[in-house]
């Protein structure tokens, strides 16, 4: 095998420890250092390579191919990504859907502007999602497509249930309604409501003298978060909470429902059940790192998503070993 | 819309008239029309395009964008893709797994030197298959790869049924076994003996005067075909295999199972439930059709696989609008 691919990390919450983790299962990618905007020696005895502060990341511009960016979506990315990608191959995981086509400007005028590339919007959803949502539509051009999440942790609506008054604690899953998925499967092309899609189950903790009745009540009339939805509500004690419900599980699954010809139904499915959700979003950015580097290597320049980039270029792989392997 | 992509099909068996209804799916492209060895005169009145014979497609060279091959594997397109690309972009379903990277040498030479372009091994497996594989290896590099076939209608074991001496007519359907697709899905990583992925299933119509035990027996118990499963027969009538055994379906599901930290289980999973095999599988080639015109107007000659095309080219829709809409 070629030199390892140098990775680089910025940003050191769940998502910066998934990508962490990732890069040392694959075996032809080394992990350089990871940058955070806190103080280096408040993070150093956690990981495995070196903690740098942010401040110092123009100095590894030679030691690093691509650099993988854990910020958030709402405040972090839309300027970190356009500024990072001026210097370093870059990959991000921007998932606020609406403006994506204005983050992708960005990040493709400053990457052309300096000979560089970006890779935005990766992950599951969007992401992996994404793709097989424009993978239906293409093999199936006359049908529906449905997109069911979870079983997942949200944590919008755990925060929102952490503000009912008398709950101590709590976390919320989303469900996507069996049944409704189902039918999907089957060929059915239903028009899901939104209390038909998914289920909502909150897990909650009660401050001592809470009222039960009342704190379900409160829960299930939220408007927005929980009255669109059959919402469950089961009261347990904080030990049950840390022992049963400290993973971050998620998932879900987009269908394709068409028809070829009158009377054929055709249905593509693409699912994931996934124990972590920051470890697979992890994952899948470390997967799309080694594209970014391939696809620099070979001259392209500016932004790209999951859409331009060949699925090939996700393995470590040569085509040659793919097309002997699995085709 | 610009200019429709110009579609013309070679091969007017199953998979041919899949290709023909699935262009008329898709709003950007026309089909010009459809060559077979066969006379003309033959086959005219089933199709709404017009029939060419084979000999006169050199002269469409400038009347086609993209011919799709519909021949078989074995004999047609060993030859056919390697000619044909010469004088046309192509895309073709060749699926002798170990007979792929022959193939795709002689269609890179051929395109090549021809300046053109070929798109080999599409459809869904493999295909859509193959890039589901890559990609749960490459976002999961820990874990194990599964592929289920079913419920399909498979043709050589159907083949094998019809030599069973008593039996007058049959068909032979594939099915996953659903407490090991379960298995997997839930996140165990079984190792599967061939008995325990799939089961087999034959509806057979007797000859006057066979014998159902004796018949039954010879099928459960040939070698390589049906003693490896457990397999059911079911005796029915001509009537019934007609009304009820006539259509073509095919499908199945490639789960990854893989860990990212220990204790962390990650399922990706991909399936499609076909209601008509050939229909599907000419669809995807279509999709493939268009995103083979796309690479060749921008410059790429060669051969290619599934590998190594974006999904986005698959799209009748623009990057701009993708990124807007689907991610």
């Amino acid at each position: 095998m070629s030199q390892p691919i140098r990775v680089a990390i910025l940003g050191y919450g769940n998502l910066g420890r998934g990508v962490e983790a990732a890069v040392q299962k694959n075996k032809d990618m080394e992990l350089v250092a990871i940058f955070s905007r806190r103080e280096p020696s408040a993070l150093a005895q956690s990981a495995s390579v070196p903690f740098v502060h942010v401040s110092d990341l123009p100095n590894y511009q030679d030691k690093v191919d691509v650099l993988v960016l854990c910020g958030g979506s709402a405040t972090d990315l839309p300027e970190q990504t356009p500024e990072y990608v001026q210097k370093f191959v870059v990959v991000d995981s921007f998932d606020t859907h609406a403006k994506v086509p204005e983050h992708f400007a960005a990040v493709d005028a400053a990457a052309n502007a300096n000979d560089s590339l970006g890779v935005i919007a990766t992950g599951w959803d969007p992401g992996l999602f994404s793709l097989n949502r424009v993978l239906g539509e293409a093999v199936l051009p006359q049908g529906d497509t449905y997109t069911f999440w979870g079983k997942g942790l949200s944590q919008g609506h755990s925060d929102a249930v952490r503000r009912v008054p008398g709950v101590a604690a709590g976390v919320q899953y989303t469900l996507p309604s069996e049944a409704s998925v189902e039918q999907v499967r089957q060929g059915e092309r239903p028009e899901l409501s939104t209390r038909e899609k998914h289920v909502r189950e909150c897990y909650v903790v009660l401050e001592e003298g809470a009222d039960e009745a009342t704190v379900r009540e409160a829960i299930i009339t939220m408007p927005h978060y929980f009255e669109p939805f059959d919402t469950t509500v089961h009261f347990i004690s904080q030990e049950e909470l840390e022992r049963d419900h400290s993973a971050m599980p998620h998932g879900g699954v987009v269908l394709r429902s068409g028809e070829t010809e009158a009377n054929n139904k055709q249905v593509v499915e693409f699912g994931l059940r996934l124990g972590s959700n920051p470890e697979f979003t992890g994952s899948v950015l470390v997967a799309y790192a080694r594209a970014a580097h391939r696809l620099f290597k070979a001259g392209e320049r500016g932004a790209k998503t999951v859409f331009d980039i060949p699925i090939g270029l996700l393995s470590p792989y040569s085509p040659d070993e793919l097309r002997a392997s699995q085709l």
